[in-house]
């Protein structure tokens, strides 16, 4: 090109998405032989057993009777009236954190409440850590913002939380940098199905402490909850959330909520950023700064989202109701996965361990070829850096049977 | 604060919002008194003369007739289906720039549109250019990505463009930087109600081209078009665009188009940023860099405003039918426009001359001072550093009479 108007730090930008390429090459080929006859594994977010979108009953029937304001006009910059404390309730459950200040700001989507957690409480130029096994976007994220992702190995040998592997990276980090953050997508870790135990939550947080004794350097946490309600038991898994009790006031927590999955709202992009900490100034700030950006890089967020939040969030027999429905579907992705790994265990195909949520992935070194070798049997998944990963939220449990064999067929035929 | 988690760059970041603080008041007078004694011209949405908020109805009908998956479905990151075409098509009318390469991607509101401007078309510390009535976000998005705003006299002594003023600026900038941006936002300026005429519009292009002349610096022109649905005859205000034909290679050019007023869809969050240059590779950049910054912002943005759009835009008589539906509110806020601007006229009232639009302005040294004093007369306007901004898209014709007399006894009580 002679000339481009683009500045210097955005010049040849350019994503590949692997997600949205797996997925045109699914939707071909049910173009050529038939739904029926396609695994597509491509898809993130829930479809029935017939292969269905799911909305959660509750929230299109909510969403369907709003009046005219409620859906057209502006909601406020922060949030629609009681949205920032009811998004709490939601995120939280019976597991507030206690010792703590918190807020919260709407966000667009869980991806606008990664972009602030990133762009807020981060420098250009620093490195944010996250496990072997990421969201790919978090690297896009880093990379627009001018940020560093880097990576320690999630699970050690014997498949629990590498927290020796986490404690060398940070203090790798800290040895150049004034402050660490690090994104911990759990419960149901995306792509992987993985999840942290409250007990690995506050060693990651005792770490830190200990990590950050004697300077003045400070951390920052960000839990990305997506798939937080269909990690298992409503309550059970929001145990996690009182590891944040007491928090040191030099780490901050911030939590990514997102409506997209909780609330089967994907298109609707709403979400939130909720920051925890044990000084009420510093919850302060985390407002008034946050504020900021979401005026500065999107104003205001989609109020048919936060009205729908707010009227469910009002009203025990709704929430009853919407948890209801959210088990329904959690137990059905839950079948799913399970099929797949006993069939896996079965067959000796070796996976990243699957404990509940949208996706499970298997490692491969080359996982662009094994993907393309499973074409051959009419089965779509996305490759990724670390392995082949599988979204059990949109396969019909009829065709999750004899998929792990096809896979590992797939994974000899490649020499993996 | 003892300590504080957030990086040094955000620190102490807060954002006083006038609006707000202005819509705030307004709302606690008519809890007191009841809403026919008040005159609140805060409100930046269309309110008919019953003061009832308005939603086009084709744009109601449209959207309330969507199935769930055109509600709640993820859309595609750069825009859903058609929407990157079509919203083109609502955007340039009968008026696309000829000679020329474009494409769209789809944005979070006009604001998420003028945020991928900022940051993919300048460098932090760089300085963008702005005329000195401003809406006052375009500043707190200049600080909030670590760039300057400056500004010059939007209008010469006789009430004309002021390219002079704006040539002097854009040749300091230059004087210091490798490119320039410059936001123009019209037709129907926020806060003033000014138009630039298409001659306006080619005498900055012409006025750019002479400033590059010789150098490799380039230029990008920002034009936040929110307000052109209601700037005048449907086809005749968009004879702006036709100045964009044949751009100079060296000068790109993007249209900031924003859904919020012309489908009435504000709360719901949607927009587009459209590239047009004479470069075929400019324009590929232009989407592949805007897409990265997207996914790395709020990844896709409302499907529901997009199926909107899209089903709109490809049916003739549903373009008719909604334009017919604009008009009518086009021309119901010019009366108050202009019917106000008759009695400024009568009783001696300065005014920034008010073609049409959302709002108009009167220039003043102390503006709070001269709002706060309207209070006594219940009539509530918002103060920017220029002036006082009037909402006529929101004040009933019949609360507009009389009130250019009411602001003049209050300019004559502060002493302006």
């Amino acid at each position: 090109m002679s000339i481009s108007c683009v500045a210097p730090h955005a010049q040849g930008k350019i994503n590949k998405d692997r997600i949205f390429g797996a997925s045109g090459a699914a939707q071909k080929r049910i173009k050529e032989i038939g739904a029926e006859k396609v695994t597509n594994a491509t898809v993130g977010s829930i479809l029935d057993d017939e292969e269905k979108f799911v909305v959660l009953p509750t929230v299109g029937k909510i969403y369907r009777s709003l009046k005219d304001t409620d859906i057209f006009s502006y909601a406020p910059i922060a949030g629609l009236g009681e949205f920032p404390r009811l998004v709490q309730e939601a995120c939280f459950g019976a597991s507030r954190p206690q010792g703590v200040y918190t807020d919260a700001v709407a966000t667009a989507g869980g991806t606008g409440a990664i972009h602030h957690a990133i762009w807020n409480y981060t420098q250009p130029g620093e490195t944010v850590i996250t496990s072997d096994w990421y969201w790919g976007p978090y690297k896009v994220l880093c990379q627009d913002m001018n940020r560093e992702l880097d990576t320690y190995t999630m699970l050690t040998e014997d498949q629990h939380f590498n927290l020796p592997g986490l404690t060398a990276k940070v203090r790798e980090v800290l040895g150049r940098q004034d402050r660490v953050e690090i994104i911990i997508n759990t419960p149901a870790h995306n792509p992987t199905g993985y999840s942290l135990t409250p007990e690995d939550v506050t060693g990651v947080l005792t770490m830190l402490e200990q990590s950050l004794a004697g300077t003045a350097k400070t951390a920052v946490v960000v839990l990305d909850v997506a798939y937080l309600d269909y990690g298992g038991e409503r309550e059970a898994v929001r145990k996690v959330f009182r590891a944040l009790d007491h928090l040191p006031e030099n780490i901050f927590v911030l939590v990514a909520y997102s409506m997209s999955k909780s609330f089967s709202m994907y298109g609707v992009r709403c979400g939130a950023l909720i920051g925890v900490s044990s000084s009420r100034e510093q919850i302060e700030e985390f407002t008034n700064v946050n504020k900021v950006t979401c005026r500065a890089t999107w104003s205001n967020c989609s109020r048919a989202a936060q009205s729908t939040l707010n009227i469910i969030y009002q009203d025990p027999a709704l929430i009853d109701q919407i948890q209801e429905e959210r088990n329904t579907y959690y137990r059905m992705i839950q079948r799913r996965g399970d099929l797949f790994t006993k069939e896996a265990a079965e067959c000796g195909l070796k996976m990243v361990p699957y404990i509940s949520g949208f996706f499970l992935s298997i490692p491969a070194k080359d996982s662009m070829a094994v993907c393309e070798k499973l074409h051959d049997d009419n089965i779509f998944c996305v490759p990724l850096a670390a392995g082949v990963r599988v979204a059990v939220c949109s396969v019909p449990l009829g065709k999750i049977k004899g998929m792990a064999a096809k896979i590992k067929k797939a994974m000899d035929a490649c020499g993996e």
